[in-house]
């Protein structure tokens, strides 16, 4: 089984990011094959600043590589270095009915908002197909709003391979865990467009800072509470063990305690649950070479099967001289 | 100068793509470095064959090279053998407002007849823009049809450098020459879609018998006749010598012709005009491994080009890793 996960170098990762997604996709590296790639082809959409976007895919790199990717059992690599993903992309447009991207939610979202969308967002979901089958794969773990996305992909491949013979692998969706809901500091979805996040490498200090600020409730410290519905307790409960979390549960159903206590175990939780990553994050980044090298050769092997893949969709469809 | 074109082998060539566009072409082989390459990544937006793509590639090569192009002198190659364009194609689409391309008038003509139109169809400007700008063309020879895309490529080329930096060279188009108006057989603009041509490489029993069938008025032999309306002397005029032209003319207004004897002319001229290319013709088609090679090349030189402006970009736009 081949499985694939384009990450977007959009901003640091917050804990939405962590485990609503990236600590998902990095279980499956232990799958037959894993290809994870940084979507900076993706952001260009977005991010129209050379330092920043140059930046933050080097972050992600680190950052993955710091939170447990293994250049060792899957694939690591920038988008960009594989050229074969643009060529497939336009040979996958030219079988594009227009109505299957004006259906497609990103786009239909913007313009309904009377926003100006560029030909890029319109077209994205041609390029996310071109990335997932130019590498044959089998199972693309997703999230929710991702599924149609998926959707156009098998359209594209089927319509592609009823005429010109099979070429491309269907890939199926894989729904990511949603049960990790992850809140924000406000109670919200943690996102970055709430600005209510807290970040997997932030600072230890201003991190603590915007946990002790957390609005809590104002009920008397001796009545009993139920732990489900807290903003707190649900931080809490995804970085503490769950000995530590059962513990928290019988402490709020009991009542008598504070929430500056709950928020400083938060803090001291999250130290020791993300302390190896910021461990290797700092090993990693005072690597920059190994970093480049993982990128390096994650792209030469992702070439190798995109070169295949488009190579066979190429002879197909009559680019190749006979 | 650099100058470039691009040629759809979406068929043989006939006369009006000739005397209309070709023989221009190569005559800006002269120029310091010209660039001609066939364009079979636009072709598949029409053509979901992979045979018949893939033969009028080829043919396509083989016209082009009978006709006069020198590989010597002008660099000559097939459009998906350069994956620079394909990547410089995503990086021009993140920054196209979907309204330049709605206003497109193949796109917009259409949809306008009702008929489903497909992305590629859609996106097409953006891929000539790339065509154009990956290999720092300054001059674009075209039909007065093109002349709005090659506002579209420099709309984007312009935004672009505004917002990245100088990375693109402004093209400006260069009007083909349209006193070579060719009229079909049946008097009408020559075009496949009529169904009224003659095509460059015909058979010469087939090609005679279509001209000895055009249709010639039924005046009175004797009658003078003033020679610029005819068809028949407009054909003539085409593949004649000067001298021969003029002998024509005199003798249409003298009158006390007929019009077989014309036709006669025609074929003549006709074959006087094109028998080198049809010797050309057969002695590259005799040696295959040649025409190959010369593709080879070309795309090797045209890789190098556009490689060079694809770095300039993704540099510009924050695709490299600083």
């Amino acid at each position: 089984m081949r499985v694939l996960s384009g990450i977007q170098p959009t901003g640091r990762f917050h804990w939405g990011n962590y485990f609503g997604a990236i600590q998902q996709y990095i279980a499956l590296q232990d799958e037959d094959e894993a290809y994870y790639f940084i979507a900076n082809l993706h952001a260009l959409t977005t991010i129209r600043d050379k330092e920043h976007l140059s930046q933050l895919t080097y972050d992600a790199a680190l950052d993955l590589l710091a939170l447990g990717l293994d250049p060792a059992r899957a694939i690591l690599f920038v988008q960009s270095d594989v050229p074969e993903v643009s060529e497939l992309c336009w040979l996958l447009m030219t079988g594009t009915p227009m109505g299957l991207l004006e259906r497609c939610h990103a786009y239909k979202d913007k313009k309904a908002k009377g926003m100006a969308a560029d030909a890029g967002l319109f077209t994205y979901p041609v390029l996310m197909a071109a990335d997932i089958l130019a590498y044959d794969a089998d199972v693309v773990p997703v999230g929710e709003d991702q599924v149609q996305h998926i959707e156009v992909c098998r359209d594209l491949a089927g319509s592609f391979n009823h005429k010109f013979g099979e070429v491309f692998t269907m890939p199926k969706p894989q729904l990511l865990d949603g049960s990790a809901k992850v809140p924000g500091l406000d109670g919200e979805k943690m996102s970055k467009s709430y600005d209510n996040t807290l970040e997997v490498f932030e600072e230890l200090g201003p991190q603590k800072k915007k946990i002790m600020r957390i609005a809590s409730d104002s009920r008397p410290m001796e009545d009993s509470k139920e732990p489900e519905g807290d903003v707190l307790y649900q931080l809490y409960s995804l970085v503490a063990t769950d000995a530590e979390r059962e513990e928290m549960a019988a402490m709020y159903r009991k009542g008598g305690f504070g929430y500056g206590d709950v928020k400083k175990s938060i803090v001291a939780a999250a130290n020791q649950y993300f302390g190896a990553a910021r461990e290797s994050r700092q090993d990693w980044e005072s690597r920059p070479d190994d970093v480049r090298d993982v990128l390096a050769d994650g792209a030469k092997k992702a070439r190798a099967k995109a070169g295949e893949v488009l190579h066979r969709a190429q002879e197909a469809c009559g680019l190749k001289l006979s």
